[in-house]
């Protein structure tokens, strides 16, 4: 028996679709795939027979994962364990044109890629879906008011549509960045010259034609030249997955704080089972937030693993290399859960616009002294307006005490402690921000 | 179907005994352990039905390890499915003791100290097995002379056992910090205070009494104080595992340096099938450093998500805790496939003492010349002696042109420039890191 | 002009203590105390003239650290210039006995675990005042009633006494950990054999009892061999800071989310100009919390750069040494700086009791829900038990609907919703982490 | 006094020019820039009078840093201070325009992202003079071969030129990335809703254009809406500096490799009093590769600090904001030195092709046994060819066994066993590597 891992300490990407596209299944499958590219892609240029590839291509791959795994300890990597256990499964002759001229980077890198691309596809869904969620919250909410809070602290109004409206560029930054990723195919060789899939050929120009070949028929990009130690590409997976993650994470974190006990602006979408406590009936826990917290707070870390195998020795490094793999694995199933949870959340988030309005109310008005210090200088003078204001904000009623005021008898002091007229380009704002959101996503 | 990994993507730890000691299946089991300890402690202590406990204990828990994981996405963690599906294999009415006046935090995280427990039990085995061939290699080969390398370059005479030594002092420093961590059980229900344990007990004095007898039962320390939000014992782990991994990071990268094509001053313990390549007959990789190399290189990045959760809100923390318990399994099969992986590497490494002398050599003796510097200092005076030697250093055959300078005839060039007698105080040092070694593991 | 950096982008700690300690002057202060140790030993041992080690002590170092930080990248350290401008501050022949038989790493590595040893004296004492006051805040508040919240809701009473014994175990945690680090002096000359020194001395035993003079005059700990490239004790160093920030940055957290304008149950200490915001004069800002927070969040990653570097190569390695000094400086000084303010936050926080029982009623008696169910499963079966306080709770008035209802005409409702009756072994377990601090800190 | 830091433990920024460019004054310096920016955008849209914008763009500023760091402790932030003594240098009326409706944040951020523009600026030309560097040894030395290195081993041939082709394609990937991240302003106010600029200026559409107009005069991109809690440009910045580093990391670890006394296939541009050793005369350490390399270790973990600053409370963060400036700053002269030290190291690297020859042939020919595989089993048999290679491969002399193997006989041997005769793609590779490089650098 080898260690199994179903998701269980990783709710947040257990039974989503993406914790099916990263299993070691999928990942062997993907590794059948490449295979098959490669031997298609030789016998359009030529050179191993038609018959050949299409057996290749059509045989009855059942291959034991976990004999695998194991396996992979003699060579560091699973790909020469999976190639002679695949070459079993092809029949007759054309199994002697499996891998041909072949290395196991140029396997495992490449199905990595395509991995990759199917959970990318999964992750630009969800955001999507997240976006435009945030993008009804904002347009829906962009009148109520609410507390602009900073360090904590109660400072000037808002709309809680300003705050989805914010909530949505970040989406949006994050979609425009995972949207720029180039995934290429690798295909190198021993030492990323091509040499034995050219001496095969026997023709020297060969090797980018069957780059070609090969990176079309997997639906990935072609590579400028072999990147066995020359990893950019998975450094901007990760730096992208911890973009994305960052951006739910706010958002995440946001919620939560806005779901507190003493706030309770927001509650999240409720389901049968989610967030209660059989011992505390009362509670209603933020779960879908704490999830995407939970993937937010793990991405970053994961991502600075595939950053720093940037730094690889000579054609292919020892280590390097090997310590991407799961990492990868673990951060797209991550990102992919996180979004997922996200796009739920978003969807569903109740606001009660009310009770926006009822915290907003507890400082007695003071969430708008900045607006009055404004406001009351040309009357009062600057100096003379900071004072009064200093004074009257320890009184017990702020409010009653600027009506009172005599200084303050020519001023329609109700007029001024109206939140909704401090909001600034708040409607402006919200309007860029959907606007941006058009502009990348597209309608 | 929901995502699995069995180690295709980490071959440090496929197959290896840590790998089965955190499976899915091993969390499961070890969640029933803490149950039937709390429900034993709780009988020992009269809250429960002797009977009830009994009954808990001798249960046979046949649970679906991937529905739980799934479900776990309800609450943001899998205790609350668990519960429920433990307490259904329960029978009659012991099945209402089942989990009395506990909390999901309290089984999980003394589940995961249980866990760790048991990891770290292979991890000292497999680090003082790896010290003990490290100390016979450091006094195997206390004279095998070879060049001392820094910045890359040729520096002065050390020997592989002097090497070696420096090798052992670090396993034993990560073996008497790992000795040192205190893993806590987990106890203090809904917040901290053992309120619902004592209020189902009616004995205000009950909560220490329950705590202790519960940590016992587990093999496990009593913590100070419930430690759901105060998370030194995770920090600790993830600590002492980076510094584990470093250690044996450091050995690989040597092992990795010494056996390039170049220098080939060792070479691993061969095995079928191990680091050979079927296109390239004449490679023989340095498997075992890699597959360590490739955990040395994840560990601290894991280890700062934990550290990075102590800080956590309020009395339980939503997201911080949740983000814990993948890299904690990941460090530790990490941490033991690394370990496991070092001991054989240790054991049989081959080292070709011909060779370090052969590479010694290659600089002609200027690998001495520090020496040469403070031994002629007194003959020629300071300045002279650097002069002359900069001046010969740049002649074709150092050695020679030193026999040859008339300023040197008093001189005994050969006995200088022998590279064996300019070990200083190599064989103490090997004395010392043994001693250390002895006094640490204790034989 | 060469960058310099006074704190601006540092107010966690600018102007504090630790500020001054790791200076670039401070550094090159530690270079020639060094200096100065290894000539006094080596007098001490007969090997240089007693007058040239009283000569070198006694020199007067006025040295141009901007020059010296520019010409440090022709060898890639600073030493090689600091040794040449020192000797040119050794009059006479004393000259001749600076840095004699050393090598860089020597002198660098030992100045830094000189200012480690410096800042960690700094750090120990703001970690002792900061648990004193945290021990009278338990102490004080160890019937403070308050909501205790998990996953951001309220879930069942604590106390404030608790809060902070929690706080408080974390902080011991932390100096316990601090005062195991040890710090060791670095002698090992060119490649860690000690052979130049030895070679000096023309004694063979003169390497060990060199290292141990050496080490005894610098006040640090004579390591088992040089540790050129065996880094555990960077990696101690960097551990013990992300885990002394990380219980600080528990408790900053802790501190900001009572805080909350909504929330405002503690208020930090208040001082001239500290935390005002010119434009909004009602705010507060929690800016003690604050600045230990911006030191929690850098110093984790900061370590692990140090954890990191123990994957050195050879006897010393080409760049993860250079990679450690800065990380270390700034390690150090935020560290320092955390401390210092966590200490005036805790020596100066104001707690309200009134507001804590406040919040803690605005869930209208459901926080104790748990103990309810504990209570009413005797008198109405468990089943019914949970059905009826499901039903209750969805009522307007919890508690008014508990009293009137007429299956619980025989229970003393009032008692069961005082949250002051359901603190479990909170108190005992206060005591528990008041005697843990006076265990460690001893008194 | 405060800490000060120069650089002494940074050489591989020390007196570079982007160390001039993040210092404290200088950030001072943009500070006051920005309010200059600031009000002379308000006088443009007729909010303050000009004169006003014209006294406090002359004004002339001379503020002691070292007194703003130690008061920034206040506010937790530098502006509150700065604003304070800056105003007081604005002569007359004019002071009371300054810094008109505007907060700490405003100001901070727009002068970071104006510092990041000037240093981008340089690490652009860096890194263009790198590639170019790059691009003329790829193309210089496009045929001389070399063993091409996998796990350590030699693998099979491959050209210095491909390396360094390869190498331009890291460079140029950092290069692409560098100049897509986009530097916005920041403009929002207390809140980000602009209420007091809006405020001040008694139209309701002034927002959006002071926005405009304050970025134009900056330099900077107008943001989609205030992100002062939307952090995406900050962990751009960080993502793409790790990507630099990691760029040039692979060089710096590549040249250290192939520096190293047994391999001797390159040397670093020599200088005075570079790499050179005292008490060593022989040696010629990589110290620039030493000093890319201390640089490339750090960003990564650096420029996490700022991805997980994304996860950010409220309108304003208390801490994660906080947690920015100085790894920043670090990140900034870090990737900007290594830079330029990459830029040197590329432009004078001596590469030694008789030395690449003379390595390539120490294995004795068995470095194109691929190659002999697929060559040699159309004429005998696959399994045969494999056989006889194995058994061929054990003798002494590899080359001469082939050569007096009667199955052989047919065979040009000394052909096969050329290396430049198997080179597979090189040359096209390179031509690709060139192209893309003058693609995306334009020249």
């Amino acid at each position: 028996m080898v260690g199994t891992d179903s998701g269980l300490l990783a709710p947040v990407w257990a039974g989503t679709e993406v914790s099916e596209i990263v299993t070691d299944e999928a990942w062997v499958v993907a590794m059948v795939e490449v295979e098959v590219a490669l031997a298609r892609a030789q016998a359009e240029l030529g050179v191993i027979p038609a018959e050949a590839a299409a057996a290749i291509g059509e045989a009855v791959a059942e291959l034991d994962v976990v004999d695998l795994a194991v396996k992979a300890r003699g060579g560091a990597n699973p790909v020469v364990a999976f190639v002679t256990a695949f070459t079993a499964c092809v029949p007759g002759e054309a199994a002697e044109y499996v891998h041909r001229g072949s290395t196991s980077q140029d396997i495992l890198d490449s199905a990595a890629m395509l991995i990759t691309s199917r959970a990318f596809a999964l992750i630009d869904r969800d955001l999507v879906n997240t976006a435009e969620a945030l993008a009804r919250l904002a347009d829906r909410y962009r009148d109520a008011v609410m507390a602009g809070r900073t360090l904590t602290q109660h400072a000037v109004p808002v709309t809680f549509g300003l705050k989805a409206a914010g909530w949505l560029t970040l989406v949006v930054d994050a979609l425009s960045r995972l949207r720029a990723v180039v995934l290429p195919a690798q295909l190198g060789g021993a030492a990323g010259t091509l040499a034995s899939y050219v001496e095969y050929s026997g023709d020297p120009g060969h090797g980018p034609r069957l780059s070609a070949e090969f990176a079309r028929r997997l639906g990935l990009v072609e590579a400028v030249v072999p990147w066995h130690a020359l990893r950019t590409p998975y450094a901007d997976i990760g730096g992208v997955c911890s973009i994305i993650t960052g951006a739910l994470g706010k958002i995440a974190l946001d919620v939560q704080g806005m779901s507190r006990t003493e706030v309770a602006e927001v509650v999240e979408p409720s389901a049968e089972g989610r967030g209660v406590s059989s011992a505390m009936p009362q509670k209603r826990n933020p779960v879908l937030a704490t999830l995407v917290m939970s993937a937010a707070r793990q991405v970053p870390l994961q991502a600075t693993i595939l950053t720093q195998s940037m730094i690889a020795e000579d054609e292919r490094a020892p280590g390097a290399w090997h310590a991407e793999w799961q990492p990868l694995r673990e951060i797209l199933r991550l990102t992919g859960g996180a979004a997922a949870t996200a796009a739920e959340l978003a969807a569903g988030l109740e606001v009660f616009p009310d009770r926006l309005r009822e915290n907003l109310a507890i400082t007695g008005g003071t969430i708008v002294s900045e607006r009055l210090n404004v406001a009351l200088a040309p009357v009062l003078g600057k100096a003379e307006a900071k004072k009064l204001l200093g004074r009257l904000s320890r009184e017990p009623d702020f409010a009653e005490a600027l009506r009172a005021a005599p200084e303050l008898s020519s001023v329609d002091v109700d007029a001024l402690l109206d939140p909704a007229g401090y909001l600034g380009a708040t409607d402006a704002l919200i309007e860029r921000a959907l606007a941006y959101h058009r502009e990348v996503v597209g309608h």
